[in-house]
């Protein structure tokens, strides 16, 4: 299958399985200027299943390289409130949305840390109006890659730029079921899996789940009325989509105030052009009460102290050792594709809808329950085949739920 | 000088000659995808004078092709108008905003007629909360063209792509004043020219303008309380802008219900893709009553029955036969250049802003005034090096304002 045709199959996939999008929907995406050829494909693909309008917002590396180099510095709390709130109009109007993500992991790294930390403040917040639409599942939207060459760089660093781009684009090919005879039909027999074992673990309604390994002796306390997510997703505008292409995990809310023990990243971190290295970190009562990490320390005492939340669980996943996104071998600094290639859990803010009926429940009750809350959102990977993973119920009786990374339920 | 140093100086312009761009402000540009390196030297000359930010609409002539290719008839009534509220807010908070024009002349010329027309409606239908903000001046604004393949090969047909590309330019930067010694500066002083030209129009308070020549004896009445504009604005937020570069043009507005006689067009007219040639129509006491045309001409009655102002006047502009854009013999089918070609007058909607006082008038006031309403402002060339033009005062005596084509005041 040539190049082309792949690419084509991504396309279909994000609009049929990623978004499900309806007759008539408008799509709003998001894309980086060097995306192109995909945002391309995928517009057309999006017509052809009856869009109504595709509008496309392309981000160009330049203009953002231009502003830290010559933009005033008292302008870096700026942000387009504006557009955020149109594309919240659009959402609440029933707009899906499409991200294409892939740029520069290390687009800033070389900028001045003052500005990149209040830009990227000033953009989560004007964002905020759209954002909610979107975790809150009120529309269908999905995520997907491709190879930036800045990004295939990265990943391969021994190649030739070309060559690091082609295998980059191969393993999201790989990841993204497009190679498969039928795409759209692999990820139905794939969310089919992802929600047998989201069944059995809601099922089972554990009151905590135990991680054991080299390293690590953890106890992760799930949120009261926690449920658990994976693969596709029902969004309250009734239409079924897969938020991210690929997925391999099953994930819930943790307990903000109920994790204890200690635990090792397994992987290393790329945080806004930072690579922090080998992680390990000591939990109290929820909270973070020492860390260290052999690389990115300093970036990584800061990231815990964006606010309270910070250095709080938001998030627990279980993703197999066996998973072809692990089997790759391939660091990708990305974590759209890092967070499925092992169990991992995540710094800051919950997933509402990873507790039973949240649109039924106040902030109050929410954050009661254990929801954590945070201005940030960083998994990092505690996952590998040397740990075991045990569910822990109210009585406090436990049950294997993963042994040497791979499933045992 | 060197393409890259034209190209730079044309960005420099735009920024400092055409938005009078002010340290703090915000600015929301529009650019199709293909005038990419002109839309990021802009974006570089905004931050270094001191933009707090640069948000680019890039548009992709491919994407509204696929539309019409594979969109769903029943979606042509779809327009973005959560995005042009976005911007209006942004406007309304302070933006200035760009738009580079250059597009495929041609782009729609093939697709059904219909679909062409609901499209357009829906979008300038949308596009009325960001659009009142601009033509009413409440902020500095700006359009700059680029030369895009498509459009240089209808402008040179039989040159070679690159060829024409580069003639195309060649005449942009000509128009734009970016090859003169100091750009800025000869600006400044065309602007003071055509300052002149304004004053002496605004202070003899014609009632109406009388063309004269080929196939056209047409009287214009002027709006009552008309202002004659040209040349850069003061916005109402204090910023002096040059709306259009380039721009010969001073017109105003004339009375919506006093016009009358016949006119001939002396340029083709390029509307959506069709070009509407030798155009002849009668005006009785505003109206067009009778209209033909060599070409095109099922497009002309079409648009003149968009609605009741698509078929009155909302613009008349005077320029001389001597132009720079004129004298360079070049059709371009652009508007931003053939209007600045040729005398001309539009269809459709007036400028509040050609009103005196206009801020303070109802709406009700401004139409009574003769200012004229539609969804429509389509400008077509009347003309020549053969063309005089009187001016008519309430008392009915004359008085010469250009004879063959040139200023006579
Ligand atoms: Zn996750
Ligand atoms: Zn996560
Ligand atoms: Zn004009
Ligand atoms: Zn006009």
């Amino acid at each position: 299958m040539d190049f082309e045709t792949k690419l084509d199959r991504l396309a279909e996939v994000a609009v049929k399985t990623g978004l499900g999008l309806r007759p008539g929907q408008e799509l709003v995406m998001t894309a980086p200027l060097d995306s192109l050829p995909l945002a391309r494909l995928i517009t057309r693909h999006a017509y052809k299943a009856g869009a109504s309008l595709v509008t496309t917002f392309y981000g160009d590396d330049q203009a953002t390289l231009a502003r830290f180099e010559l933009g005033a510095a008292e302008s870096f709390d700026t942000a387009p409130a504006w557009l955020f709130e149109g594309m919240a109009k659009a959402y609440g109007a029933g707009a899906a949305r499409l991200a294409i993500s892939g740029e520069d992991p290390a687009l800033l790294a070389g900028q001045d840390a003052d500005k990149v930390s209040r830009a990227n403040r000033a953009r989560s917040k004007a964002y905020q109006p759209a954002l909610q639409h979107i975790v809150d599942f009120h529309i269908n939207w999905s995520i997907v890659s491709f190879a930036s060459a800045a990004w295939a760089r990265m990943v391969f660093p021994d190649a030739t730029e070309s060559d690091a781009v082609m295998k980059l684009w191969d393993a999201i090919f790989a990841a993204s079921r497009v190679d498969q005879a039928d795409p759209v039909a692999a990820w139905a027999a794939h969310n089919a899996r992802l929600h047998d074992r989201k069944t059995f673990l809601n099922e089972k309604r554990f009151s905590a789940l135990r991680f054991r390994g080299p390293g690590t002796d953890l106890t992760v306390g799930l949120a009261d009325d926690h449920e658990w997510a994976g693969g596709s997703e029902k969004a309250r505008n009734g239409i079924t989509c897969n938020p991210n292409i690929p997925t391999e995990e099953v994930f819930t809310t943790p307990h903000a105030r109920r994790v204890d023990g200690f635990v090792r990243s397994t992987k290393p971190l790329s945080y806004q052009g930072t690579l922090i290295e080998d992680i390990a970190v000591r939990f109290e009562g929820g909270r973070i009460v020492e860390a260290r990490a052999r690389t990115g320390e300093a970036v990584l005492q800061k990231v815990l102290e964006t606010d309270a939340g910070a250095s709080r669980l938001g998030e627990v996943a279980l993703v197999p050792h066996s998973s072809p996104i692990s089997q790759s071998g391939i660091l990708f600094y990305n974590t759209l594709y890092d967070e499925n290639a092992a169990c991992h859990i995540a710094l800051g803010q919950a997933y509402n809808k990873c507790i039973i009926d949240f649109e039924n429940k106040s902030e109050e009750q929410l954050v009661e329950a254990g929801a954590n809350r945070s201005l940030i959102h960083i998994d990092w990977m505690i996952g590998s085949g040397e740990i075991d993973i045990d569910g822990v119920s109210a009585s406090g009786e436990t049950e294997a739920v993963m042994r040497a990374g791979e499933w045992a339920i």
